[in-house]
């Protein structure tokens, strides 16, 4: 565990995007350590999840969560440890997750709770926050509840090697998919899905006629489209989908750095003629369940039966970078950010 | 009941449209009554049901029922009387409806089975035919099972004047629906609206800004909207959607002659932020629940709670072009063409 040090270190939104972000989004500025009131928890961060969605936060439109200030940490789910404790619920040494922001230290209360990593999981701290944070819960609730999956589904899912899109693929697989077809960038992300995650084919975007491989890998349709991609990954998506089909709304990173309204799907009269169900969902509309998920998830995970690959870039000035990145799908698995290696789980 | 004549008129597609349906689309023809065989019954059809649907049969492409052949009668919905049986399920002088074509005659057997209208329903043909057939029973179904209507939802209802849309707006005013607001072309059709079908607010889209007025008239939101145009209308009402609302993908209108694929919405990713279903349907999957539903329909046409209108246009041969005025928002109440005014409900 660090030393605490009366200052520490932020990363700001300094003005918002146009496109991607670039230099002049953020800024990293020093400030005082806040000071750890009444009912209050002082958690020093130790880890950043680096999520798609932090972009749509930086932009002055409506979203799920109200935009980003300018001039304020920008919004981040993270992990770390309380070094300070005026609050029942929280102990110092208690590794914790929850919205830490691009900081170092984080305050903990009533108004901004964290959730107490029980001891005793058997999983590293990256683990926790990849498989058993917003990305295995997003996995989780989208292909059950969202998705409504059922064994003998024909199921699809974009970004298939992704921090999300490889849970969804082994929880279908695991829940008796009868074929599960993923679409991911580049060669070395398809043998991934392939070899480590257990998809049993997968269409690379870039170099495949994703129609035509569609069509060859679910000649009767997909069940069940698991969307991490928007855009044109949509489209196609919808185009193979059998009769009654659900499609899970969970991302558009395709869209998320566009800079003027991206065309819909032009094929969605096919979602009458098909009666299909497009759903959206937000992780968070879950809260109240992420218990019983997390116990099933974190027992998936020590049986082997769950396998998860995180991408550790060490330092906080590393935030802004790696969220870039991932709309170049840079990123090997789920994307985190190391801002204190001593903040582990014993 | 008109004489049985040794030849009849029908109307078959000769040739696959480009847009609007035109004079080379359709052909009027002359053939021989069929055949009364085993098992069958003939029927002397007397009322079209012409839905915008039957624009969407005549392409050659993938839809939820097979195209139109070229050289085959025009589907159709229709009402007709049995004027020979040799089917245990009709009598002579049944009234029935179902998939009669664009014809003087038409075949019911138990591959092509017609619906025996039940004597003293107390309501005249037309009315069955709009309010208890697919017109009224996709509204019924629709709001119902698709949009999951529940009383206090505010409801929006494009073409709020048309025929499904004046019975969508009525059965949500019934079912206690906190505010239900229309879109409708032209004032004509907003006055309607109002005021004859219950709606409490109806927005011209001709005239109107229909995001401004959607914000104006659901400032919470829109629970449940109803949509039967598509395209700019789909747009513009999930700019309105309330968190977990629900979109009912009824018809795309707008689209159904379209030359070349029509761009989805652009706000689509909304749907992921609010938490939206969009979900499409077609009412004959709710088949074998026809009959609790024409009781429901039936009952509040009689007890007038259900205000209705049916367009009847004289003659088979006026059908083609009472398919195309549909496009151009012509009709008034539900369109049927009267092939034989002899056929009635006694």
């Amino acid at each position: 565990m660090s030393t605490v040090t009366p200052r520490q270190r932020q990363i700001v939104l300094r003005e918002r995007p146009t496109g991607v972000i670039g230099p002049s989004t953020t800024e990293v500025v020093e400030g005082p350590i806040p000071t750890c009131g009444e009912s209050q928890a002082l958690v020093r961060v130790g880890l950043l999840s680096i999520d798609p969605t932090i972009r749509t936060w930086m932009d002055d439109a409506p979203g799920y969560l109200p935009p980003i200030g300018l001039g304020r940490v920008v919004r981040s789910m993270g992990a770390g440890v309380v070094v300070e404790s005026r609050h029942a619920d929280y102990r110092v040494g208690d590794v914790v997750t929850g919205v830490t922001g691009w900081q170092e230290y984080a305050i903990a209360d009533d108004r901004h709770p964290f959730t107490v990593v029980p001891p005793g999981l058997g999983l590293d701290l990256p683990t926790v926050l990849n498989v058993l944070g917003t990305t295995g819960l997003t996995a989780y609730f989208g292909l059950r509840d969202v998705g409504r999956f059922t064994a003998g589904d024909v199921v699809l899912v974009s970004g298939a090697a992704g921090a999300t899109g490889s849970v969804v693929g082994q929880l279908a697989r695991a829940g008796g998919a009868s074929r599960v077809i993923g679409v991911a960038g580049g060669p070395e992300k398809c043998a991934l899905a392939i070899e480590e995650f257990g998809y049993d084919a997968c269409i690379d975007y870039r170099r495949d006629d994703v129609r035509r491989a569609l069509g060859s890998f679910a000649p009767n349709g997909v069940d069940l489209f698991f969307d991490n991609v928007g855009g044109a990954m949509l489209e196609s998506g919808l185009d193979a989908m059998a009769r009654h089909g659900r499609v899970v709304l969970c991302g558009a990173i395709d869209q998320y750095n566009a800079t003027s309204p991206v065309p819909g799907p032009r094929n969605l009269t096919l979602a009458i003629f098909r009666r299909l169900t497009l759903r959206g969902f937000i992780v968070f509309d879950f809260a109240d369940r992420y218990a019983e998920a997390q116990i099933e998830l974190a027992g998936l995970v020590r049986a082997g039966d769950l396998r998860h690959r995180e991408d550790l870039t060490p330092g906080l000035d590393a935030a802004p970078g790696v969220l870039a990145g991932l709309f170049r799908g840079e990123n090997r698995g789920k994307a985190l950010v190391v801002v204190d290696p001593d903040v582990t789980l014993d």
